[in-house]
């Protein structure tokens, strides 16, 4: 029986979500306010605003399940799909992933180590949170922050309270500034009937608040840096009763881990394991909402991902790179947007080391 | 700047064909007299026949070149439109694969060992094509045969006469009937420029006409047997001054490769290489039509492919079995039909054979 997956969302998680999904017998439908989004050539485009209840009708009548590739959809748009049509992952980590606070509280209560916070809800809390956080700090909006957007580094209590007033009072976090190492993420999935898998820890470099490029599995990571990273995983995944694919973000300090954010859907991060492992994140993503047994999460060989970012390099000397693979997001090429990746797979970490240098040399990212 | 491909035929080739070309930036449509054809979700369907000249026309407007996955389609649609766009590969390799006598013929004069064989067109050949091919030996219909349709297993002069009377004095072509260890075959693909790379032999197990399994590469393969079949692909490559990916089926008969046929396109015993090679064979043959290098064809793993012929069979104990790939076609179960396939992929040969055997045993092909 063919199913229909409805999509939050047309952008390329849901393109690479619906090019994973159609070998599995699904079709796919997409809520996504934009003309021309990325999925528009594998799903059927449904353009509507995300909280225009017409849209959200329409979808929920015409699919059997619900998923989401954005995850500033808003809650009630959640909410309401979900009296109608199951939808995977659940509002609750919707929610909790929406509000850094409660992310942050998440992480805490479960015992996964994050950096120190304290939640600004009026120019009293200021003096307080720098006392918890130390300056400098990193002050966040608590909700719909991405790619570095929302965010500024203050050095004094004035600093807060400036822009406190200058975000006109939304909720504000103050966040320790930590040093870190280099950045981590993990990527995980559960399954309905609570299975889960494990991708390894990959390396992460951003570059003005945008992923740059993804290294799998990281280099020098010890035994047991590994396996407290599948370890906060698996207690995030249960401790949300998580359907689906997520991802952790990790500063690397000492050699511990400490959780930055997690978001609840595939992840740019992973993008690598449609070449690098057995089964791809998106693949996996939907072995979980359906129920199906997930996938090897093994590598096939070691990987790194680099974002084509404004512009999309002239392809023949990317792929004469031995085992290079180029996936496009159908998207017009504008500043600092990421119109797709390139992977490059090889036998040994020094092999990707150069063929990333290779490949480093013909992209250039546009900001 | 993106590319549109148009493709003739509308089938599972196809439907591979545009999930590895949208990836790469490219946009597909595909001329296909069928209703609701398995490449639909992905493409602009074109509902033509193939020698409908106002498709053919609609076509050659909108595309920058055509290939096609179905090797039937009639010369003349071909010639017709490589008068207006690029056609990888050329009407020549269509022409000499769609009659058994030229393809024949051709093997010979490149010196790639083949079948004894000998033309039919008249009641008096038949008696003469007994001495060259022996007896038993098959019958076949020069043209438009495939799956085993338009042949016949003859025992003597009188069958062939018979039976040249029964197919209405279409043109035939008498075989040698050999006695075969087992059937192989190879993909090769060859760009715009000369570039050539070649997978590794894979062994076919054929049921009621219809390719049930593919193993890649195939066991116990020497050295020598294994640089035979890619002299022989490179011959036929460069004689055909080929672009794209082809695949020569072989008897592996005493240890020698005879060659049985060519088909001018991607190959029902190649995708395995989705999942088990580095780069699959629909990606490759986008590549060498648009020019671009070719991917290493080496592999990720041992692998096995199995079709789902009639029945398509529920996926959970399939994708239990680990590191197994489903690719279903969409289209409507009907006995004999090639609805989907499977994939294992393994560590080595051992695990391959008992990976197999367990989705045997889920698998029920329906004929």
């Amino acid at each position: 029986m063919m199913k229909r997956i409805g999509i939050l969302g047309g952008g390329q998680l849901g393109r690479m979500l619906a090019l994973a999904g159609l070998p599995l017998g699904l079709r796919f439908s997409a809520i996504e306010p934009a003309d021309d989004p990325p999925v528009k050539a594998l799903a059927e485009h449904l353009p509507y605003a995300y909280d225009d209840l017409a849209g959200l009708e329409l979808l929920a009548d015409n699919v059997d399940m619900v998923t989401y590739e954005f995850e500033n959809v808003a809650l009630a748009t959640a909410e309401y799909l979900e009296k109608r049509v199951p939808v995977f992952p659940s509002s609750k980590a919707l929610m909790i992933s929406q509000e850094r606070f409660m992310e942050k509280e998440f992480f805490s209560d479960l015992g996964i180590p994050t950096t120190e916070y304290y939640p600004i809800d009026s120019i009293d809390d200021c003096s307080n949170a720098k006392i918890v956080t130390g300056l400098p700090a990193v002050l966040k909006t608590r909700r719909f922050g991405y790619d570095g957007k929302g965010q500024v580094i203050v050095h004094s209590v004035e600093e807060i309270r400036d822009s406190f007033t200058r975000f006109n009072g939304v909720p504000l976090i103050l966040e320790q500034k930590i040093n870190f190492t280099r950045e981590l993420s993990i990527i995980a999935a559960r399954s309905r009937n609570g299975e889960t898998a494990f991708y390894p820890l990959m390396e992460n470099v951003h570059k003005n608040g945008i992923l740059l490029t993804s290294r799998a599995p990281a280099r020098h990571v010890a035994h047991e840096m590994a396996s407290l990273a599948k370890e906060y995983a698996a207690k995030l995944l249960d401790g949300l009763d998580y359907v689906g694919v997520l991802a952790i973000e990790f500063f690397e300090v000492n050699g511990k881990l400490i959780a930055n954010e997690f978001a609840p859907r595939v992840h740019n991060s992973g993008h690598w394991t449609i070449d690098g492992a057995c089964t791809s994140q998106f693949e996996n993503h939907l072995r979980a909402i359906l129920d199906l047994p997930l996938g090897n999460t093994d590598l096939r060989s070691f990987s790194a991902m680099v974002n084509l970012i404004g512009e999309i390099p002239d392809l023949a000397p990317v792929l004469k790179i031995p085992d290079t693979h180029v996936h496009l997001y159908d998207k017009e090429p504008r500043p600092s947007r990421k119109l797709g990746h390139v992977t490059v797979c090889g036998d040994s970490p020094d092999a990707i080391d150069k063929k990333l240098e290779q490949l480093m040399e013909l992209i250039i990212p546009v900001y």
